[in-house]
């Protein structure tokens, strides 16, 4: 896919994060890695879901540097930056403070895996970040050192919200719109009692199958095992 | 109903699940059977529900191999498939991880009747059905070991969310739809304190009349008692 | 209004029940009384919100019998026929399901005043009636008895749902609105510690400057004081 | 910008109240400041977001006295107009019933400030006003004297919801949007637990970055330290 291309579908990706309500006024943010260069697509700061086009995304570099675009990048561009240095199999990066993850994040509580499709998407539970500030690369370190950990594609930095990573920019939505949906579900559960447990091994088959057979092709970004 | 009314029909029954946030990304499904035939329409598996059209749904036969169709089915057909084998009296099946039905089922915990909206749709509880993998027939044989025991056209699948059965592919999204809203209800009730029960021979009042005079035809998969 | 402009307005306020989802499939529905005649306008039974219009309206005399229209009227129509008839002053009648109002409902609990929006609209508690079976006078005569005590428009039945009564079918779509908005309010309030109440003598002076000073005209169906 | 075209904006900024839900039926209203005179724009009272048009409009004096406008303004136009006397630096206010906000108001609970969302709009907790009736200045005075002691943009008055204020009208509507969405966040977060505290030098931090960076150009109504 060309930047071109990449472009409009960031620009049209931020749509979902609208319509599964992940996102209130300009908080929350999509980019992409532009295949086979050091680039990458991520939306300008502060501008409105509505008024967002394929022209008016933002072209920078690995480092965060704008390349082209009339307008600021999002002030998360730091941390897209280091995940996409530090991750080349990661193709697309989602930033979210969606309530009910964050509400997670707010207590430094991972999400347990007690639903067959946070299995499926997440293969466990979806694990706690560090607190950092922004600006650095603080958080675009935590992001990383927590995932390595994890075949989650979620992670719930404190105090904060929800990063997700996918191969692409399309999977990574995916992970934050299910990230949000188990968050909640499990929040509920919670609140009238305690979740039944799912055996590990449960676990594993369920995240083995669904990241090999479903659907029409792979549509998360799967690695096989936790490393 | 012709195989290819169904394709439509099946196809704009899943912007119901959408309507009332039942689904997250492409996570449930509709299938209906075709009448008079060992045939079933069932949504292709990952698909987005915007692209869903008549043209795209998968026909398939009632072991869950695709006769017509572009996509591979669904990742539940083999559940849908049993369904229609065990019970000669449903024409639609609905799956769906709906968030505070699937919170009662991943505490393994039915739905107590205890609003006149669920005597009336479902007769009684909501029950809780085994933990199953998907893959085989375990899915399927647990919706319906458990459906017969009671009079309910919903089930929770413990871990995992709901399924409903209709005598119409319909009936079924209706009792999805109902099944979501009095799981909230009695949730949101028992937040705060106990519900106030209500008598057995209320709920079949309640039942009876609502499966018999309700509406302008009948518009649920009603048996007249459990079996 | 005549009734032909009547069934136009009917068919019209569903929409407000769909806009703030009060309803879910076809379980809620709006009334009117035809002003100056022993006849009333309702909503059809188990017909989807989407379908309705002036022309499938239901006209109905004040025991519930059709006067004109294709098709059966709402299973509720004996309840709003018998408010009509106890009730003079009533214009319209409005009962939903919605789901924070109906869990207070299912525990049998009165939704307290502690919010000033509370007091404008409702002036004191929203109070609980019996427990009634539909089809006959039971819960007609519930919501009158009940209301007769209190200045609220609206009454939660007992593991039922909501009737709200009005001047105008406008007005009691506005306190069927209203009560899902407090009720949802005072629930989160109750979740995690006690709301302070309000002073009685503040929440008359609320309601009686609401009553008298708020809007273009007044909008509710007020009394100036309980009987 | 000139009066009339304020109008317009003012008349616009109302549909972000019903996007996010903030708002029932007619139950919330944005003003602006006509900048460089003692006038303001603000809505008519009572009167339907749908109907909402920058000819209706209503123009008044710094006392709430009507210039201009064929219908009644606001019930909370005294409100308003006190904040617009008491503080030249606003030119924006917004108020709300929202749902959880509303709840921490009906409890007369400060919301701490445990996200990093809150820390960058905020700037630490938001406070809690007085108890007021409607229709004279107690309301205006409550705002004013609270925020005083704050940075947050936004105040929760007690038993009855919250009011916002920016250096625009925009701003302030913003401030309502995040108010609730951090409101819903910490809700939820303590529904489970207890959130993780932020250092104090870290909540300083964040606000003070977002407040001087974030974004195209400043979008909030910020002050460099609390008074």
């Amino acid at each position: 896919m060309s930047a071109a291309d990449l472009r409009a579908t960031v620009a049209a990706l931020h749509a979902e994060l609208t319509r599964y309500s992940l996102v209130a006024w300009t908080a929350g943010n999509v980019s992409a890695r532009v295949p086979g260069e050091e680039l990458m697509v991520i939306k300008p700061s502060g501008v409105s879901y509505d008024e967002l086009t394929a022209a008016n995304m933002i072209l920078c570099d690995l480092d965060g540097t704008v390349v082209e675009g009339e307008f600021a990048p999002s002030s998360d561009t730091a941390a897209h930056a280091y995940v996409y240095r530090a991750r080349p199999d990661v193709g697309g990066v989602v930033h979210t403070h969606s309530s009910y993850a964050s509400a997670w994040a707010a207590r430094g509580e991972a999400i347990p895996c007690v639903l067959t499709a946070m299995a499926d998407e997440f293969g466990g539970e979806i694990p706690v970040g560090p607190f950092a500030l922004i600006g650095g690369d603080d958080i675009g370190r935590g992001i990383v050192q927590t995932l390595a950990g994890h075949r989650s594609p979620a992670v719930l930095m404190r105090n904060h919200g929800v990063f997700t990573i996918g191969r692409t920019a399309r999977a990574a939505v995916k992970a934050a719109v299910m990230c949000e949906d188990v968050a909640r579900t499990v929040h509920l559960a919670r609140q009238l009692g305690e979740p039944v447990p799912i055996a590990p091994a449960d676990i594993d088959a369920l995240y083995d199958r669904y990241q090999n057979v479903y659907g029409q092709r792979l549509v998360a970004a799967p690695r096989s095992s936790p490393r």
